[in-house]
């Protein structure tokens, strides 16, 4: 007690007279030590994935794991703790199977695909046709009616593979295929089928969609090479409901002297339906929320507000980054910058940042001081999908990076889960946000937005 | 052909006036070169277990892929191709489910382990009381009455946590347990349950086995450590059956001089019932019996008979390995070297050997002419499962060393899948094979054995 009130007076005095971004070094130095005392925060990572489970949209394990959150920020006392409310899409997937039944009978581990409709209730039984890619598709598009067709794509980046889960059932309808799979988008599988949101293309038949794993697609793939017949036993029962309400969370620290200006830091709450969502994004979420509290634990007042906002319904609709956006229209002007922690809280490298050239040489600043953990990278671009919608206001936009090698093995799986995370690792991350959000909070000058024209 | 016929001659007359293994140099190198050629081994082995599936005992899988294999060896033109029978434990897992109820309810992945009882066919919905290892059960075993006990044992050595795969129903069952649960036995996992055998002690209660995740397992324990009650529903059909019918795999390279004296090498054929069985051990059969093949498509002929076994029921019996010996108990004697195959085949480093002091200095040399593809390390001790009965026979025994740092990754998994495995990895494995193979067949002096006492 008697040290923390010590620190308090440093920091007080210390800030009041902070001019530049290396004033702020005593602070952040402060700031990184506590954020990595003990593992309290991957503690209350692991409390909220092991009690609500993967908290999807729609679910009342999301629901649930709101109100505990609100509950615990409020036990944390933290500022102007409340919900808004989100409709968000609820789509369920039910009882799922594949089956190979020719060449021989196997079980294929599958994920159907976040928005896919069902099969009949007897499945659908059909010759499959694997292909590489679109081009494939279109040069044997005289041989997918009524077939199953497999896009087998190799995971190359996420940017570039994902197309065949969000767009695959609608080409492979065009060309009369009864149902389409997609080999699992990810660079590494241990039979570990990916989930993910697909779309259906307006004016074009739906058919089933679901992810096989990397390692089955390739068997289909030589199998089809070496001339043998495949077929394939798709059953799904997925289901969308009439939208659901959940919410978005916020806490804030507010501001002491400018409470009107803000500066935002998040992750979103909402998950895949499997595993835990524990990287993908809980990690994120928290890593924002006790960001918050080690600011607070050191007794820190930021001149501008600091918010942590927890955006629900990211994964399949976005619904949450939008309605805050839309919430918060007429305070979108006074949002200083907004952070986002969504690529998994492994080891921090730095941010990515979009913004004007003269806030991106005060985030290098601020840069320098992370690099003690490591995390003094500042990339050009960068940002989230949920603080996406505020970027045509003009909101600068920062996006945690991290040794993320192994993001994409995990990423809408089963095997995202607490033991996929080390707790310094995420404590690191936790001061990453924590530093970046305090000094543009706090420094004299407002974070520079470009100009409009 | 022309190339070939040369070679041919080139060998005949160099191996005629062999008398040391450092004469074998040039048909090493040939042999090395032979085998790194093409994809074809590669190739055959994703024939096998694409069409056929998973090879576990008592499945027609397994009897079909036999055929196969016996057609394939005749159209090798290898000598003395035939089967001999065996009968075998028929063991069948049947529908199988784990639930977490709660805290919340999920889908814990899981395997049941092979040789376990069913469950009653409403399941078995308990508490789980999860202990570390047999130390802690003991500890607790007041609490373990009408639960399931959770066997939460960190990977360490596959030898030292496989104990609670093999032995953990029976130690739960004495405590009052209703069913058993293992954590997986492999260091690494991606929502990826292992299977393998399991054993009941004489006289004491069987209660169903399972293995859930890495995951799960870590996610109930840290449930347990902060107090939250933890109920899962275990649901098993599994059925053991009659003895079932199956056949050990013979083809041989009949020796020239002494076809009588014999170097057994080989795999075992059967795997679980899961995945592919590509590493463990569809591939050491491949290699051992590509070995034949590269030694024969050179022209060699070497003085002992070199017989490829792969024999059957190796995961769940060892029935291969025993009736092997059984069947052959008079040629024991006349049995040079046994070697196998079965830690996978990925890149090669060398033998493990147990035999006779000279014998080692022997096949030390033989190492030497390996090192060019780092196959050159001769471990003491080393051999195989199926092989062991005959150790007791005076029979020397090498097992193939390679990388294998993964192995336990995918061991008895799903996940054990043919794009695990590189066809230049596996065709070093079949040349180290067929280099220590023909050069134990083809050296004047008779490998030496222990000396009886």
């Amino acid at each position: 007690m008697k040290l923390t009130r010590i620190v308090y007076t440093v920091f007080v005095c210390h800030t009041l007279f902070a001019q530049t971004v290396s004033d702020y070094s005593a602070t952040t130095n402060a700031i990184i030590k506590a954020s990595l005392k003990d593992s309290a925060t991957y503690d209350r990572l692991s409390e909220l994935c092991d009690t609500f489970g993967p908290r999807f949209s729609g679910s009342k394990n999301l629901e649930d794991a709101i109100d505990w959150i609100l509950n615990e920020m409020k036990n944390d006392n933290l500022d102007n703790v409340h919900a808004e409310g989100v409709l968000v899409p609820h789509w369920v997937r039910g009882e799922e199977s594949a089956e190979l039944m020719v060449p021989h009978r196997k079980n294929l581990n599958m994920l159907g695909l976040g928005g896919s409709i069902s099969t009949p209730r007897t499945g659908i039984c059909a010759e499959v046709l694997v292909v590489k890619d679109f081009n494939e598709l279109e040069e044997r598009k005289a041989e997918a009616k009524g077939k199953i067709v497999l896009f087998n794509a190799e995971f190359t980046s996420y940017g570039k593979t994902v197309q065949y889960r969000y767009s695959g059932a609608s080409e492979a309808a065009k060309v009369g295929a009864v149902a389409s799979l997609i080999r699992s988008v990810g660079p590494y599988s241990m039979d570990t089928p990916h989930t993910g949101v697909m779309k259906y293309e307006d004016g074009v038949r739906k058919i089933p969609h679901a992810a096989i794993t990397v390692e089955d697609a390739m068997m289909l793939q030589r199998m089809q090479d070496r001339g043998q017949k495949i077929v394939v036993k798709l059953k799904m029962s997925a289901k969308m409901f009439p939208d659901a309400k959940s919410r978005n969370v916020i806490a804030e620290i507010r501001g002491s002297e400018k409470p009107e200006e803000i500066v935002v830091i998040g992750g979103h709450i909402d998950s895949w339906d499997v595993g835990q969502g524990a990287m993908d994004d809980a990690g994120g979420c928290m890593v924002a929320w006790d960001a918050l509290n080690v600011i607070q634990s050191l007794g820190l007042k930021p001149k501008r507000t600091i918010r942590c906002v927890l955006w629900t319904n990211e994964e399949n609709g976005l619904g949450g980054g939008k309605a805050y956006r839309d919430a918060h229209l007429d305070e979108l002007p006074n949002h200083i910058l907004a952070v986002e922690s969504d690529g998994g809280v492994f080891a921090p490298e730095g941010f990515g940042f979009t913004g004007s050239p003269k806030a991106l040489e005060i985030i290098r600043e601020i840069g320098t001081l992370l690099e003690p953990i490591g995390a003094g990278t500042i990339k050009v671009g960068g940002g989230g999908a949920d603080i996406g919608p505020m970027k045509p206001f003009g909101v600068p936009q920062a996006g945690l990076h991290v040794e993320g090698s192994k993001y994409f093995w995990f990423h809408h799986t089963n095997a995202d889960m607490m033991d996929k995370l080390d707790p310094q690792e995420v404590n690191k991350c936790k001061a990453a946000m924590a530093v970046l959000a305090f000094i543009v909070a706090d420094m004299p000058e407002r974070l520079p937005r470009v100009k409009k024209e």
